[in-house]
């Protein structure tokens, strides 16, 4: 996040950082400088504009409110209050005037929820949306350092003749896909599931939309793909997509599958755009499209789409410039 | 094959393997015995009651026909003549009868194709299949043994901080997924989502079944997965859908997310049973199924399913014990 904030040359004053006990008096890189970790506490916000928090759900349910509280605009990409009724939830292409109705807390998407609602939203405005099916591809950076780490380690233990060892989900990532991993929930569904769900109705503002997914883990270090089903309520040719999708902001079309023309993770990676391919009609459907996203589960689906929150807070004068 | 015909112990006369210019007279291991690698011409058929092929769909053409002619049954491997409409498309546990209206040759079906109809089968019988949705993570074993190779040496080459080379499929395999790599076809589609859609339709004996693929390659050796949605005519409870799976024949359920239990490639390659895991209520309709299924691609994806079609046919009479 600091990183990204200093690439879009943000218009910071001052930034400081706040972490746990264990963390306080390191020093972290901010655009040229250090930065030195400070203890949270009640006190911590006092004069602060913006609070970005990056934390577990724990500390945004704990520290979010008194932050909010002090007269900072918190922007959280924790699951602590993304459905709650009164903390609007916003990818800036989708629904940048939600971000007015805050009461001091706005939340920033799932990392898959993010690239499905800015491909669904062109739709939506087009032709409408009657169901969505998502079946994903979620590298291991998603599920945070550990399993990362650990599909290197699995990775050269492979590579070595040795045997891999598993602790950071249910079964050996490398050279393995894995259909689960998160919380369950229920009816079979998975936290990661229904997160995609439920946010996506929100963010789309059409709490009664049809969807259904299926989350996947799967030995990628950083990009989230997702294989998605679209049926929408009038018909449309899948060339009306492309030239849709073309035009909407922070998506990328790259779809020619004769020249072998489809976005892949590794390609993705580090990029701050959506990007689309294999864009066709849904043969099981009249009015369906099926089609292929990936984006950087790290930038737009996280700490980028947090720091567009906060830059379209600022153009719309929700927080003083 | 070869391997599992001797572990089926498979009531074999004489077995002679046939190969192209290049391999003949290399030996090969069957059954704690070698067999010296014949080079395949017009009279190579001569006495042969059964003729496997498990060679190129090329090999299937020419060969085929002549194979037939002579009076063997042939059980074809290959793409080359499944979609012909005097040769039956088999997977035992689902269409066995087809296999007496052969006309000398059977095929065996694509291995995307053979898991999916051992699960659509039982459903079709109990409440019918309407429509299905299907996304696949496919291992790179299913491309030959040019990709899987090249898997080992990215991985090696990333392990070594080396620059994968790319040469077997569109892009980098290893740390990526690739929504294609095989032959395009019309609307967008490729070969490989064109054959699950029409075999399927061609084994299930239902020409008009909505069935829509994405086919994805997966960094994994063997194993294929695939996401599916099914609707079915009448609804249908998932626990029904458990204990109609779990009576079906050469299928595992392992369903217990709640306790991390749902089949993994990695743990299912090197074995003949289709998994199936996640299954659940598809939030997006009224009479929809999700679910996952992971089967070992080189067994019952290929060899096992045709050995087992020379099985069923022994055991029907159409080839003499």
């Amino acid at each position: 996040m600091l990183k990204i904030l200093a690439q879009r040359k943000f218009p910071v004053g001052k930034v400081r950082v706040f972490a746990s006990e264990r963390s306080v008096g390191k020093q972290v890189a901010f655009n040229g400088d250090s930065l030195r970790l400070e203890r949270i506490d009640d006190a911590s916000f006092k004069d602060v504009q913006i609070a970005m928090f990056a934390a577990g759900a724990d500390i945004s349910l704990m520290y979010g409110p008194i932050a909010a509280e002090s007269g900072a605009l918190v922007i959280d990409k924790s699951s602590a209050w993304r459905m709650k009724a009164n903390v609007p939830l916003v990818v800036p292409e989708v629904n940048p005037n939600d971000i007015r109705d805050n009461e001091g807390i706005i939340a920033s998407p799932n990392c898959t929820t993010i690239p499905l609602t800015m491909v669904l939203e062109p739709l939506r405005q087009k032709v409408g949306v009657e169901r969505v099916i998502v079946s994903t591809y979620q590298a291991a950076s998603g599920a945070g350092r550990a399993l990362s780490d650990e599909l290197d380690d699995q990775t050269e233990a492979i590579v070595n003749k040795k045997k891999p060892e598993v602790n950071a989900t249910s079964h050996q990532l490398a050279y393995n896909v894995i259909p689960g991993g998160w919380k369950p929930q229920q009816y079979g569904y998975n936290e990661e599931e229904m997160k995609l769900v439920n946010e996506t109705r929100k963010i789309l503002h059409d709490l009664d939309l049809k969807i259904a997914a299926t989350c996947v883990r799967v030995p990628v270090q950083i990009g989230h793909s997702e294989s998605v089903i679209i049926e929408t309520k009038e018909a449309i040719e899948p060339e009306d997509v492309r030239a849709l999708l073309e035009r909407a902001r922070g998506v990328v079309v790259e779809d020619d599958p004769v020249n072998r023309i489809y976005p892949t993770p590794l390609h993705v990676a580090g990029r701050d755009e959506v990007y689309v391919g294999r864009i066709r009609k849904d043969m099981s459907s009249d009015r369906g499209i099926a089609l292929w996203i990936v984006s950087d589960n790290l930038r737009k689906g996280a700490a980028l789409n947090a720091v567009q929150i906060a830059e379209q807070a600022i153009e719309m004068g929700v927080i003083p410039k």
